[in-house]
């Protein structure tokens, strides 16, 4: 078995050694930039962890593995040009330190070299591998749209919220565990549990992200928190403060996000003094902490012994009361 | 053997019967606009005749094909958002009638569905015919950036501009031909020369085309001629003219694209002057001939009988003094 340090040691490694069509260095520079900003590699790491649950042998897994980290490079390229963002950890976002076009060919490139990637599955696998890859792929897209139609209505219902960041963050994470455990022999019935245990962290993730941008301790999170208050952004905190919110703390709540002139601080205190006045920190832990709970649950019925678990099981535990 | 009509027929039938991810409606609507705006379908009908010249069984040639043309428009719609094209065949692109996020977006959804048509390659070739559309893909993109890196630059080199419209047009054309020999049962050697035919049909479309917008008679082609002048683009006959122009020719080109004032009809007149006395009409011509000699070469070395190539020389033969 390997460790989470080993496995994305292994996915690190490929990534540096991806081969790019090389004969227009404009459009590889934001490729190679991108990819080399790092992070967590969250989803590759996923797919191999997946796989080694079922196999001793992983390199089979590597190319497709690294194929989801390039596919997911390639929605945040092109998602900072759709929501004009200027950074992205503390960086440059590609259409800033470039331009909008090189932004747009550099990702669709990545699109390609993600392909590439998926085209080495090994051939017993290969179509059922690239499907879920394809049809997920569209499902992050589709979850992109609803983001974006979802920040001009005024009231987003809470089922439509989770389907957005379902599809949006969730299936990935659930496309890795399940591509992972097919390429590692699982049958369909444990493939499926394993889609079923990346949805659920998925949801779980995203949910603890809104949290913690209102709730987190700016210590130990790395960034101010209120910025998703600040910006008026539709978060499941606010989408559920609406939901529950009486008329009077509705139109409260409405009143603060048609203010642009509130000094951004002042702002923040008052929306979370209504957000507590509704129990809305309770209830995201609680939603939070329900997903992981599923996550746990999938993984348990997996049909491998339990020692195999350890890995998946760290990663889900460590979702448990995050912070940061 | 199947007639040209008769392909164009199958492939309009299959691109109307495509399913969609239908949950996001603002996502499939651009989609489905671009889709249905039709056109020649000249790629996947190249695909099928190839695929035909060598096989009386075409199905399994036909999602294949679809998928080329679908990558195709997707390429139309990210590439009309970089040149900021308001029209497309006289129609308003998907940009323009909707906005950039759902250009973008929809755009990254149809390079998804091409992936969907091309899972549905027979399994004996997938890999392969998959690899060479994907680095068909990646080409293309290649050749988009090397268009908008020469906009900017004062001269280009022939060479560079003959590889830019290789890369931006002829690869998919040659790949198309290929990808229809391959599944069709071509062996290696064939299905090269149907790479290469395709290759030169595609320069010499490509070159027709910046012909036409300066020497094509109006009446016949539809469109005012010298678009191209008057927006100062790059093409092959700016190029060569550009090249083999004295140091007093260049000189008045060059004060000729910076002027921005001079009435359109003055300027288009003044330049074709200056082509005329360049000899470029007939350069050009003599070009664009060699490409279509050239690929007729490689047709008829193909290892099939000559009436099988029946359909694919009338579509080179077409080419041959094109007005429209």
């Amino acid at each position: 078995m390997y460790s989470h340090s080993e496995l994305k040691e292994l996915v690190d490694k490929a990534i540096i050694n991806l081969s790019f069509n090389t004969e227009a260095e404009s459009l590889v520079d934001p490729i190679k930039y991108v990819l080399s900003i790092g992070g967590k590699r969250i989803r590759p790491v996923l797919a191999l962890m997946a796989c080694n649950l079922f196999n001793d042998k992983i390199d089979e897994a590597i190319m497709p593995a690294v194929g989801l980290e390039v596919f997911h490079n390639f929605t945040l390229v092109h998602d900072d040009i759709m929501d004009q963002a200027p950074l992205r950890r503390n960086l440059p976002t590609v259409h800033s330190k470039w331009d909008l076009n090189q932004a747009v060919l550099s990702g669709d490139v990545m699109a390609f070299i993600a392909n590439e990637c998926f085209l080495q599955t090994p051939l017993g696998c290969l179509q059922k591998v690239f499907r879920i890859y394809n049809t997920t792929a569209t499902e992050v897209c589709v979850g992109q749209q609803f983001d974006i139609d979802f920040e001009k209505k005024t009231v987003v219902p809470e089922g439509d919220y989770l389907r957005m960041i379902e599809l949006k963050t969730a299936v990935l994470l659930a496309a890795s565990a399940r591509i992972g455990a097919v390429i590692g022999g699982a049958d369909e019935k444990d493939s499926e549990l394993m889609y079923e245990f990346g949805r659920n962290l998925g949801l779980a993730f995203q949910i603890q992200d809104d949290y913690l941008d209102t709730y987190g301790d700016i210590k130990v999170f790395g960034k101010t928190t209120g910025g998703d208050i600040g910006a008026n952004k539709k978060t499941f905190l606010l989408v559920k403060a609406l939901e529950i919110a009486s008329p009077d703390q509705f139109n409260q709540i409405h009143e603060l996000i048609g203010k642009t002139e509130t000094d951004p601080v002042e702002k923040v205190k008052m929306m979370t003094g209504l957000y507590d006045q509704l129990g809305i920190k309770k209830l995201t832990e609680a939603l939070a902490d329900d997903y992981i709970e599923n996550a746990f649950k999938m993984l348990e019925q997996v049909s491998v012994k339990r020692e195999r678990k350890a890995e998946l099981e760290a990663i889900a535990g460590s979702l448990k009361g995050r912070n940061k």
